[in-house]
């Protein structure tokens, strides 16, 4: 997997952070020859995701280092599996060992509560997504790890997809002229249009755009929307999202569900590394 | 506040990854001298922290804008709580929305579960500290979130403090070798021992451990830890606290009680910035 | 205008390049109190652009200087005309010179260029948009350039839009499969597909692609893509375009043209700065 | 070849701003683990330069990438000839490919026009050189290109050579003071002094001045200045140089002729890489 | 030895500032295939440390460069004693020569200096420690240094241990104040206060201080120290420390004396680089 | 003085280093907001040198400081002169303390052992100057505190001077032979050769070497290399020159005597920082 400069750099930053001027424990304790292995293992049911994030840890850390893994990401894994192993340097592996499995169990959080909420709507149409709310610099890995999980990506960022939300409209004066505006240039990208209502949703599919989010609307609302966009647009639920009420929502027929929670609300899962030679 | 520079560079890669080459809907929509007010608004009751990390993400990307705090951080406010209002160019605004409210949902979420710990254990001697299970990046500022809540700081790294953990002392042999390995270099640091039952507790304390952290021990072993430590060491309670069982733990007499879920798995809370004029 | 912090990195290098240890000329002769006034001055007729990364530049070195717009990006100027001014410390002007001088005419060339382009289409239909053949590191400035000088921009990178090229297609075996597997995810962003001959934009619109990119097609054939899309998908002439053929390739109904040469091979417009005072 | 940090850290950023979060094409329709072999053709004569960089692009995404050159950078290469071939994941050649060749294209391109003037100016004793009117950023592999076209480097910033333009003489007061000012310091290198006349010309000299840049001067006072110099000092030749008047210029048996076109105006050449398995 | 982020961000830093854009001597004279061997020759007795950075340099610019450690650090190295060989491309080797020789020189000296020390105390309990008194950016090597020549390391920086100095305590009202507000904390990290008299010792150990720096005391007091403390708390010596004074400031029965000179005023040793083949 | 990146590089790295994610003593018991003024008071006699980048400092960890100059670089100051104030947050100003101090002290430790050679040759013809055997990373203000101290720089690295040593010499076969491959390209550098005896000066001479280094050469020798040389290059004196012997060397005639030990082995000079109010 490549992975963006700017995730190895989280990675450098989060082992920088924990590790500083050095492993004052490991130094005084370990011989700096002395070699190990250890293995991740599952303290629970989860669905896995993360691995290549937590070998590339080590691998920073030090090239030489072994790391195999035994599970693909986006498998749902048991308690006491044994999900990779790491041959080494007993202080590398000891100084990365709090860095890799915080990577480690929040990814596979995220993957779990998506994969939760993608069973919540099995065999309905609607995709579950993910949002912009993600964790500050982490936001290639977890938006991977809602991959793992089921779930599908919504926009990367503010640069690959036009979203005219509310504050956008109030500027503009209307949802015609915003739509107007953002038409004919980025012909690559699609538009969608945020909507609070059943008047807006008609404006939006009239003005063009091409996906039409509903904000916070009632079951009843989403109904009606979707009996009115007839296919003329995609149509995306989103706000208040939950695994209580998400298969209703899907039942209405909107296209896609946006879910912030996934990404920032996700607890993570527990995941220990155990030297075992 | 002085930011650390790592803390700075986080917030500059989550701005990075947000708006990329840029802020299309803005771009296409906004005319790029067109000035508001926003206004930081909760949308729950919960402990609040991060505004001064928030402010930073403005004023990274435009010197010129003026955020002005109303709440402080730590306090603890009310749904409909205006927290803070920034002022300056529309765009600059709507770039950074997403960004600084990842990060003040995020700490305040931390600051808020911080608080209930802390609430529950109110006239009890043990205090509640955090771990090193953060957000990778993020240490500095989720730290100072659990300080915002009410809660103490662990060790920020692995170097600002000596902790002998199982691997450890499997590697060395004996508590009593890893503690002796440890005494005499940094001398402005202590050392903590971690042990699973009462036998180790004792050898770690004849071997000249300052701290000794019970690793997952029964209310009734903790209870007797506490007694045979008769404060010649601080006493560490860790592994598996929850909001159920913290202030039985407390009672036990231990001096400190370790929650990782205070930062890798706090929810968080819903705030939201409105554009006003 | 914000900048994004690669650009801004780009000018950082650029400095660092010309003046590196320190610009041993200037230290010697000019002393450092000493102020001036610098004007910037078209040489020749072109279409102007660059000026805010210019005044980035000078501002990079010495946040205390003071630089005047006096005409706006994307505006035809004529020899003689007076750009810009800047004023400060001599040293810091003439260190700047080259620097500033070097991105002005570059992007002004740009911009010329792409004038040319679109007043040769001129009534017609077709956009001129940009390729990604543009220099290292400078995209987004380059692509700012194209826009002032009235052409539309292509897709930023490999992230902003799905484009699949003859090596994809060879991969997955036909346009067909190929479509299907890109459908689905990334639901902001676009499909486009480049064909090399008509049977194959037939399938490439059955397939449901949203543009069609007729690869170096002679006009005859561009013509009957244009009768054969019928409107269900936008076509793209890509391939050979110049000054000569612009016109006719537009005549023939096509939507966009894409034209490499905008950035990959616009000559430099002359430009000086000069110390006035 | 040892490439500076600050080149390759304009790679990196070449490749982040193509590729930004990942090449959403690629990772849709090619299989993770497809592997390819691609080379890279020549679709027209020119003068090869590059290849190491282009090398480095490839390996910088991926080490594990094998890189061949066929054809060494300087080589007179014609139409079709396969100049280099890569092998590896094909993903990872897909997502190289544009930057790959924008370089490439670029650099050779510079060679070529550099070729074309020192072919001009064949069995005369004047060199061609290269000037500070490079791509912000790409001023080292630029460079290098002039060289690989048979050209010489002039200075390569502002640190390595002193060079007294009108600006630095206007503050000075005169030629024979600056001049004075700048010897004696930075024992290991020259000075250069631009004039505008001939009389300017006997001051430097008389002054110490190393070499005499004759700005924009006719053909006959260049001749002039020639016999005025009398290989006291070295002369070169400046400002509207082009490949009507070069040979003319060189015939006035000045030592160095300076183009800024060679960096700032070249055309790229036309280059493809086309997977071949 | 895994070296930090910031130590290797140095010697990057070191190698730009020397090469910059080329070693143009080697470039000019050395055939870029050309390889040798060459070794590094102690010119005079001293204490060896810093192979493992100078390792680094080469690594850093060639990782391909075979760099074999004959002596280790730490050792008591003669006049001639060979402590390494490198072997590889003669370009490499010639451009690494200075920055490998500056750092191992510096290293070297600072052992040494400390082994002096270390030498004058022999036999007593004192122990040598270094000082925040670093080369800026060179802290992590220069404490390496320091234990290297025998002696111990103070807290590396403001982070890891409390020091409370003249200024805070006049800052805060009194010692015990200050004290107090340090106090329960950052509970792994232990108090110091510097104190300027005996009546001051006596205040920060009822304060509750772990560790007391006697600042420029006479000897006398020195003594009267010792006893007051009766082991309450560890003291450390501090101030105008050299050769002629430490044994007599050991005998005082301190624990700990602290000498700036070590990595402020270490003269370098003398090694040089050959190339042998 | 505009500051070279590296060097703005390596001031960061030098506060990161001492301060990390805080200065935990301040912060525990200075209030945040709380004010200060602090003088920069000489404890000795020296030189002066490093105030602009003492500055640097405290600016870059808070814009709001302010800096007062009393005592310009390159002064000679006694015991309790005031060298600048510095106004601001008491918290900024202690946590800058040790790392402004480290930088002004040590540079002023260079220019004050760079004066006393400098003395040393008063009223000779011979100028003292720098080499490359400086601090990594330091050099750029390493060399500025040579300047400050009455001293001349040699080249600042490998790229702005060629200078032919030993084993350049034996790769090529012969002085004669490396100075033609030197010659002719970089026409702003001059061209130096090492030679260890009077044969191969005369051989470095008629080679048309520009300057001659006379490494390690005796007193007599030296003598007898003015004459030879008789005003053909300028010849610099190199090895071992010691306050002892540098007049001697001086009275030889030579034109530069370059001294390693001004930057590798000055010591710090006693500077204090006290708040005053």
């Amino acid at each position: 997997m490549e992975i963006p400069t700017s995730t190895l750099e989280i990675i450098r930053l989060a082992l920088d952070e924990d590790i500083g001027y050095g492993d004052i424990t490991s130094s005084l304790l370990i011989d700096e020859d002395h070699e190990s292995r250890a293995v991740f293992i599952a303290k629970a049911n989860f669905v896995l995701s993360g691995l290549p994030f937590t070998r590339e840890v080590f691998y920073m850390l030090d090239p030489d280092i072994t790391f195999n893994v035994f599970i693909k990401d986006g498998s749902k894994v048991s308690k006491f599996d044994v999900l990779a192993e790491v041959y080494g340097k007993t202080r590398v592996l000891l100084s990365c060992e709090r860095v890799s499995l915080n990577i480690l169990q929040r990814l596979s959080g995220i993957s779990t509560m998506t994969d939760m909420f993608v069973e919540a709507v099995k065999g309905l149409n609607a995709k579950i997504v993910d949002t912009r709310k993600t964790t500050p610099g982490l936001r290639y890995m977890e938006k991977y790890a809602v991959r793992m999980g089921g779930g599908s990506n919504h926009r990367f960022g503010l640069f690959d997809g036009i979203l005219i939300k509310d504050n956008h409209i109030e500027a503009v004066g209307s949802i015609r002229e915003a739509v107007k505006l953002a038409k004919g240039s980025h012909h690559l990208v699609r538009i969608e249009v945020e909507v609070e209502n059943l008047n807006d949703l008609e404006e939006a599919i009239e003005a063009g755009a091409d996906i039409v989010m509903l904000d916070n609307m009632s079951i009843q609302d989403m109904k009606k929307a979707v009996r009115i966009a007839g296919g003329r647009v995609a149509l995306e639920a989103s706000g208040n999202v939950n695994l209580e009420n998400v298969r209703e929502i899907a039942e209405t027929g909107v296209d896609l569900i946006s879910v912030g929670a996934l990404t920032h609300s996700a607890a993570a899962v527990d995941i220990s590394m155990k030297i075992v030679k």
